[in-house]
């Protein structure tokens, strides 16, 4: 992926007033803070996954942010959500827009690049380089599809895992991430204790729900009822299953806003009109919403990778693997811990996020624990969250600091 | 629709039990009680719809229980929720099923029918007999399909008030529904108070939350990607859109029951198997329940009458025609009400019911409200709920003693 000097223009023009930069050094800086990196993993050996499959010479696509220092002790790992990717901080290849965590991380944001050396990979099973369903598969030489085998949230942290290794660190200072991304920072916690220094969960939970297990299968369903699914098959075809994938989004997108955010935001306001349509089209500005949020979504992501991170998610529970004792999951775990939820999150909420905190104290580690007022939802570890921003600051620099 | 004597058996038993009659007069008895009848409306004049449409000579079909007394001041009006329909007490012809509130009407039930005329018609744009866009169009001698108008929760009231006109009742003595329904029960509140002695809305709202239009949006577009819809002109060909009705219904159900119910009903509890498949097969007995009841759903509902029906839920805002004043709109309503919510309700939420009560108490108005404490979330209406069913028959007996 390359980058021009029109990218990412808030992060540029921060450098430029901070550091006195000339345009050329942004360029470059911009280059360096934004690369894509593809990097192929478990060359000799296999990645022996989950349910049994052996993935090997897979590859991570990923993005790093910042230097890492020659003690090797600054390096923050930032675990994407369902449908995000390793561009945290830098402009969408796609969309064009600004990097999904991009008020989090950056020159003097809250997760501070000039100090810290940000690792994002994209997941297994995603669909932005890293090895999935769009992918080609070595054997067969076509794309994986509904061949690829079914992952599960230890499978993408066990990858994560080898490009760490790979990029030789030892131990990672933090490691963080919200709803999905929440559920690989618990996994890291418990497989590889010893290499996490701290990590932020945010927004997320020890296991899914019936209801969050329902609203997967309602997203699955959606696009596998889509004849253009094709049994996961349409990537050599004109046909894609863009409505099903579609009207997936919309279900997922209601269900990361809270009922007051959406009253707040649209309540029953009209489309661009005085009165009602008495028809089908979108007479609400809540209609259009979800139609836009629908249609612009199939752009950038794949329906099959859908499937199989929604279904990681639905499989994990941690204590599962650990006779159903979360304290038994997490008892090898030293780490500094900073827990958060928000009030109006209905999908993670809040009693959620304190079955985390509760079984880390009962663990007597050092765990903090700040759950956001906001009306939000889910989403809000998305949005403008003053205080959680200030949360997260505060904590890696007083963690940073203690070293 | 004809009955036989071995349909609605537990009715018939209580009947056998109680009054010792014998089979003949049973099935007698069941036939009036159950029997689906269907009247032609509007045949002089026709009813003029808010969008502006007129619809005339217009089927409603509607089933009644017990007898209407020489004073005529026994009926009971039941209006239903979405996808119900006027086999309130009776076996549905369709799915073989009890009725959708055969718990709450019968014989010695909170709504006892041989005390109470109870009358149930199947809304305007249903399926089940009255006049919708799966009904042949006089006109054009072929079904509706779109070019049916689209109609309100108003349009159906008076389409209501057609049917109590040729039963020739003068004064309803009670009105009552939920969800849905309840939205009928205000609209007769106001549009027609002096028709009106009393009045049970339950779970309900004055008007359709950002998030409530959400949801039924999200089915809409469910129904309408289908590409077996044909823009609503299925009816002759061999395809109808059931997956994506289907898909509709799932993301319904979800909102239908609480987050609680969720959990304490399925949990993470596998289906039929003691580990995960690492499949998209229902590896979850919620993946399983969910799949179940879109796939029973399409047997028994039509897809264009979803649209329609959403529709008239979304457009539904009582204080609009109002000035955008409650207080106006019920401004002429002198009925004794019983306002009912329950406490995991999320789509019509105890809030939502208040801001009813709270109307009705500032015009003055006998009002009395009950909470009903349950995990059963919105579905708590048609389920059994000994509290719930004990408010209804003390509020109908009581009001019906002191006439």
């Amino acid at each position: 992926m390359s980058t021009d000097c029109g990218r990412n223009k808030n992060a540029a023009k921060e450098v430029v007033e901070t550091a006195k930069l000339s345009c050329e050094a942004v360029f470059f800086w911009k280059n360096y803070m934004s690369e894509n990196k593809i990097v192929t993993l478990a060359e000799d050996t296999p990645l022996i996954l989950d349910g049994g499959a052996a993935l090997s010479k897979f590859k991570t696509a990923y993005t790093t942010y910042g230097t890492l220092n020659e003690k090797k002790n600054n390096a923050i790992l930032v675990c994407h959500a369902l449908t995000g990717d390793q561009f945290v901080a830098s402009d969408h290849p796609i969309t064009k827009k600004s990097g999904w965590w991009s008020m989090v991380v950056g020159p003097n944001k809250s997760i501070d690049t000039n100090k810290f050396f940000v690792i994002c990979p994209n997941v297994i099973g995603g669909c932005m380089g890293s090895t999935g369903p769009k992918e080609i598969n070595p054997e067969s030489k076509k794309e994986f599809a509904t061949d690829f085998p079914v992952v599960t949230i230890a499978d993408m942290v066990r990858a994560q895992k080898l490009l760490i290794d790979y990029l030789k660190i030892e131990k990672i200072f933090c490691v963080t991430g919200g709803s999905m991304g929440g559920m690989l920072v618990l996994e890291w916690l418990s497989k590889f204790p010893e290499m996490v220094h701290s990590a932020i969960p945010i927004a997320t939970a020890t296991n899914h729900s019936a209801q969050n297990i329902a609203l997967n299968e309602l997203a699955r369903q959606s696009i596998m009822a889509d004849p253009n699914w094709q049994s996961g098959n349409y990537y050599h075809t004109d046909k894609k299953p863009l409505k099903g994938l579609s009207v997936a989004r919309m279900a997922a997108h209601i269900s990361y806003l809270s009922k007051e955010a959406l009253q707040s935001k649209f309540g029953r306001n009209l489309q661009d009109k005085n009165s009602l349509d008495y028809s089908f089209d979108a007479d609400f500005q809540i209609e259009s919403y979800l139609r836009h949020q629908g249609f612009t979504f199939v752009d950038r992501f794949d329906a099959n990778s859908y499937l199989y991170i929604t279904r990681a998610m639905d499989y994990f529970d941690i204590s599962s693997t650990h006779n159903g004792s979360l304290v038994e999951a997490f008892k090898n775990t030293k780490s500094k811990i900073l827990c958060v939820s928000f009030t109006s999150d209905w999908l993670y909420p809040t009693s959620e996020n304190k079955k985390i905190v509760k079984v880390f104290n009962s663990l007597g580690l050092n765990v903090s624990f700040i759950e956001i007022e906001t009306d939000g939802g889910h989403d809000s570890f998305l949005l403008e969250e003053p205080k959680f921003f200030e949360a997260i600051k505060g904590f890696v620099n007083s963690t940073y600091e203690n070293l």
